[in-house]
C-alpha cells in the first residue's frame, strides 16, 4: 500500500508554509492540485519555485463551477465522478510512489481533499498535515483579535440560505463568513437583519500581495471581491484598569 | 518606536511552526511569553533548542490561575496590573531592541498577546504573525475532516454558562470546545443534553509526545486531562455515487 500525503498551505504568503510542509514540497516527485480548468491555482501559486526540476505535477481540474446549481442530482454526479477519477489514479500512482496534495489553508477545513480521503480508504496510507487556515491570515491582516475571553466564533459558508445566516449571525459574538463571492449581497443583507452589518470587515487576499481590507458597509454594492472573507470580530471579557487614552482609542 | 513582534507556534509539534517564525525565533535577542508560575510553559517548550545561546528570556507569569473567580473584581485587577506591568516593560525594552513574543497556536485566536497588544497601541509597533491554531492540530489529529460543504462550526468556551453552551451546541453542525479541564463535567452535561456527546471526541496534547485521541462518552468521570479540547466533526453535504464498501466502511 503506497503513501499519499496532503498538505496544508497556509493563507497565502509562501512564508507562513510549516517547516514539515516545506520539506514535503521541496522534496516531493509527485504533486497534485485542485485547480478551476484554465487557471494556475491558488495551491499551485503559493508554491511557486519550490518544486523539483523534475518534479510531475498532476492538476486535478474542477469539471463544474457554478455551471450547475451545487445542490443539483447534476452536479453531484458530476463531482462524485470527478473525485472517482482522481481517487483511482491517485491510488494507483502510490502504489509505487509517495504522493503529495497540496492544498491552500488547512485540508480538513472546508478542503477538497476529503473527497479524495473518503475514496482512497483501504487503498492507500494518507498523511494530513495542517496548515494556518486563510481565516487566521484575515484576522491577523486587521491587525485585531478574532475572539477575547470566552467569545463564541461561529463559521457561516455564504452559500447558506438567508434565513440561517441571519439566525447564526445574532447567536454568535465572532463570525467568519467564507464562500463569499456572488452571495455578498446575501451576506450583507443578513449582517444588516443581525445587526452586525456595521461591525463587519471584507478581507480580500489576506497575507498575499494586493491584500485589501475594508467595512463591508462602505463596499461599493455589487463588488464581487476574489478569494475573500467577511469576518466580524468579537469583543469579550478583558482584564481592564482604568482605560488609558491610548487603550481607548485602539478599542 | 521600538517593534514588537508576536508570532504563533502552532499546536504544539515544533515542525509545525511557519518558515517565517522559524527565522524569528533562531534570530531572537529577547524572547517573552506566557506561563504558570513555576511551570515550562508550552511556547517556551515548542522552541527548546531553537533560541541563540544569547538570548534574554522573559518569562511572564500569571499572577493567578484558578485561585480567583475569572469574573470577580480581584481577579480582574489582578491581571489587569499585570498586563499594565508587562507592557510597560516590554514598551521600554522595544525603545532600543526587537522584542520577540512567543505565543502556542494563533495569537489573535484566544491567544494572551492581545492584551499585551491594546496596552502597546501607540508605544510601539506591533507585528503578529499567525500560527497553526491548536484545533486544526487537533482535529487533524482525528484523521477526520471537522467541516464539509456548508456545515456551521462553532467555537466556545468550555467556561460559558451550562445553558449557553447547549443552546450552541444544538445549532452548529461541527463543534470545538476550547478550555476544557475542569469544565469537562459541565461540557459532557451540556453535550448529552443537546445530543452531541456520542459524536464527541477528546484530543488531549494534540501533535504532542503522548498525544491521546479518545470518545468523551468512553472517558472515565471526573477525568481532567491536561492541554484538551472537545470536537463533534460535521458531517455535512458531499458528492458521492453510490457508495462503495471502502468509503461506507469510513463513514
Amino acid at each position: 500500500m503506497g503513501r499519499i500525503v496532503c498538505t496544508g498551505l497556509g493563507p497565502g504568503d509562501p512564508d507562513l508554509i510549516s517547516l514539515r510542509a516545506d520539506r514535503l514540497i521541496r522534496a516531493a516527485r509527485h504533486v497534485a492540485y485542485f485547480r478551476k480548468a484554465g487557471r494556475t491555482g491558488q495551491a499551485r501559486r503559493i508554491v511557486e519555485g519550490m518544486l523539483r526540476p523534475d518534479c510531475a505535477e498532476y492538476p486535478m481540474e474542477y469539471p463544474v463551477t457554478t455551471e450547475l446549481a451545487f445542490d443539483s442530482a447534476e452536479y453531484n454526479t458530476c463531482l462524485a465522478d470527478f473525485y472517482d477519477g482522481w481517487a483511482n489514479r491517485l491510488a494507483g500512482l502510490a502504489q509505487t510512489e509517495e504522493v503529495l496534495v497540496l492544498c491552500e489553508g488547512d485540508p480538513f477545513f472546508y478542503g477538497s481533499f476529503m473527497h479524495l480521503q473518503i475514496r482512497l480508504a483501504g487503498r492507500a496510507e494518507v498523511e494530513v498535515v495542517p496548515g494556518i487556515t486563510g481565516m487566521s491570515g484575515c484576522w491577523t491582516a486587521t491587525g485585531r483579535p478574532i475572539t477575547w475571553g470566552d467569545d463564541v466564533m461561529t463559521v457561516l459558508a455564504g452559500t447558506l440560505p438567508e434565513a440561517d445566516l441571519v439566525r447564526h449571525m445574532r447567536a454568535a459574538d465572532a463570525l467568519v463568513v467564507m464562500k463569499t463571492g456572488r452571495n455578498l449581497p446575501k451576506i450583507r443583507r443578513a449582517l444588516a437583519a443581525a445587526g452586525r452589518l456595521e461591525a463587519a470587515w471584507l478581507v480580500e487576499r489576506g497575507t498575499m500581495p494586493q491584500e485589501r481590507i475594508l467595512r463591508l458597509a462602505e463596499m461599493p454594492e455589487g463588488d464581487c471581491p476574489y478569494f475573500a472573507l467577511v469576518l466580524v470580530h468579537g469583543s469579550g471579557r478583558r482584564p481592564m484598569a482604568a482605560a488609558t487614552p491610548a487603550e481607548a482609542a485602539a478599542q
